[in-house]
């Protein structure tokens, strides 16, 4: 819609699978969605701007190659991926399916690029989480290294904390692999945390709202404090909360892509962007949103629970974001008034608030499973066979030696 | 057979499909190579050893579980991924189908390893070719890095140069992922181009001979000229053959990978050996095999083609390897003796020589395809539909504008 309305044509596609993983997961948009026929018709109601949308999903080969020629795109941008690392972190399936579908999908848009739109520049989505979180500056896509007396400027070293994170990095791999043989043009939009819901095409009419997620396996981590503060319930925050991410307004999101898109990358070049205007701790968000609140008189607590992922609670945090502002970003930085409108527009919504769902805990990333929450059924995708007992937990069968004990395979 | 001689109980498993692609591509082993079950027992009658051996798929998961929790292996030595860089560079069906194929049945074995031997030692075949060609030295794995006054030990950044080396990549950080949550402990062999084919244990009956492949899929480049050398043939060398890599003698490989497994990894620990003995040029390599055929009065020629690939012809090359040799490894260098024996292996064999496989070129990085020598069907796992006439060219439609310009995912 933002790009639609400042005169770019459209064409929108998506296999809708986001919402039959909610269903998997007893989950739900906190702000009801309208279906893509009634948003897309809203749209043209209210803006006048047409959006073509089909709906197709991106690991169908054919369909991919048929779009790219049919269009004959100058840009693509690419968000359709499993794009939630607790998801991915479930089990085998989960993480098995998350990989295969992104890299299929992102290799069916390379493989079409090539052959019908070599010079469309692609725009994908990718993640701040690629880094991880060296004890060094985090640079922008590549660093330059002086060793033993020579210098290069290399891709810059990463370690992803999530099958998911996994994925985006294998797809930035292979992406930067297909600028470089094929002359494709690409730019990588290494996004951090995600707040808000709101974006001016958005607020044009209630029908077309986007999603708004809380849980613990789709909602990010500004978006649930807000409803928790909503509902009166505690905070929660994972172990010391010193986790320090970059995060970023979703009004600055649609802003980067239309930034990356009217600023292409050159033919064969991949670059990359990290897209986030301010670093925060976990904890620190914590405390704003209390003190957001507490200005209105309303209390609100802060519990630490235990930390079901695995990752530094302490750790050195810079990371350049200098690119985008360099080619015009006007950052909505976050302050009181952004997170209480994010607090009425849950207000509006509360009796929506499953508090099962609020209090569902974390996959773990140790053992997987979604603890006292029942076991997500695998993927149609997969055909595997899962050792998931009825209550969640892994049956472990007691081990028995045999005398093989080498197990090779060729 | 060279682990199960030197005292360990070994269970191999394969599914065998190297024999189906090498239906699908019109090549063949040089030395003829028996049936697995004919194998194990002719190793069983000469060695006096059991090697258990069974038909299985690394992409079943079910298999794969069932597998690890039978046997609770010490250590597992993966070779099971599909292994050949022009392979993969046919087109996206076998794109995607390397990266998926080798990344799912990693995946299988890693959850099957935290499922049932979290303490079983893995031992991975990756590749230098991981690497690329940066211009500083290579490392094993990691690199110290300061930047901005500060420091850390990263992964060595990675530029992988075939959608089979993104593959191994891809593998490699989802094991390191694996051993950092779970606390799995893992060997990353990233192995140089192999030479040879004759280990200790191959010598002792002709029935035990691996395969030795030449043509331009699977055969690896020593081998290649060996070949070409024996039937009189040029020698064929891409581009300048400036392209420096590391390599070994088979005998090597064995004998590193049972180094490996004599002294593993900590648990919780990732680590990468480079595994090769020298450096050479492929030009380089080239005028070893002439001057060894000069030495029996025997004249060779060679011709430089255009190099399919998309690689630098000159760059700096300089990949330390010091971790096995400071575990024990006494290497094979290659000489002119080495050479005569293979060119000798390939004379006894050189009634099978099939001219037109000798001499298809390799595959088009840039445009893909078996130029000159059919299109090879899809792999049965896809489906695909292939836009390839059957001159092997692909049909490029007449592009055509449509209004709407940009395409969007999401």
């Amino acid at each position: 819609m933002h790009l639609s309305r400042h005169g770019h044509d459209v064409v929108g596609v998506d296999n809708l699978i986001r919402r039959r993983w909610d269903r998997e997961c007893g989950t739900q948009s906190l702000i009801p969605i309208q279906t893509m026929p009634r948003r897309v018709a809203l749209w043209h109601s209210v803006s006048g701007r047409t959006i073509a949308w089909r709906r197709m999903d991106l690991c169908d080969t054919a369909a991919v190659n048929q779009l790219v020629f049919d269009v004959q795109p100058d840009a693509v941008i690419h968000f359709a991926e499993q794009r939630s690392a607790p998801f991915s972190m479930i089990d085998l399936p989960h993480a098995s399916m998350t990989q295969t579908n992104n890299l299929v999908g992102t290799l069916n848009l390379l493989f079409a690029l090539r052959d019908h739109a070599p010079k469309a520049h692609l725009i994908k989505l990718g993640t701040m989480g690629e880094y991880g979180t060296p004890n060094i500056d985090i640079e922008e896509g590549f660093i330059t290294i002086t060793h033993n007396g020579r210098q290069d400027r290399l891709p810059f070293p990463m370690q992803p904390g999530s099958f998911y994170h996994l994925s985006k990095l294998h797809d930035s791999h292979n992406i930067q692999f297909a600028c470089r043989i094929w002359g494709l043009r690409a730019t990588d939009l290494h996004q951090g945390v995600v707040y808000g819901s709101r974006t001016d095409e958005v607020a044009m009419h209630p029908g077309l709202a986007t999603r708004f997620d809380f849980d613990a396996i789709w909602g990010t981590v500004l978006n649930r404090f807000c409803v928790q503060a909503a509902v009166g319930k505690p905070l929660t925050v994972y172990g010391k909360g010193g986790q320090t991410r970059g995060f970023l307004d979703i009004r600055d999101t649609v802003a980067c892509v239309r930034l990356a898109l009217d600023h292409p990358a050159d033919i064969g070049e991949y670059r990359v962007f990290n897209q986030f205007t301010e670093q925060f701790s976990v904890k620190a968000l914590a405390d704003k949103v209390r003190e957001a609140r507490a200005t209105h008189g309303l209390p609100t607590s802060i519990v630490h629970l235990q930390n079901p992922r695995v990752e530094r609670e302490e750790h050195y945090y810079n990371a350049k974001h200098q690119k985008l502002l360099d080619l015009g970003l006007q950052p909505h930085y976050l302050g009181d008034t952004l997170i209480e409108s994010v607090i009425e527009t849950v207000e509006a919504h509360a009796h929506r608030v499953d508090p099962v769902e609020l209090q569902q805990p974390n996959v773990d990333w140790r053992r997987g499973g979604t603890a006292g929450w029942g076991t997500p059924a695998a993927p149609d995708a997969l055909r595997a066979v899962v050792l998931v007992s009825p209550d969640g937990k892994r049956r472990r069968p007691a081990p028995r030696r045999s005398r093989s004990r080498v197990a090779q395979t060729r």
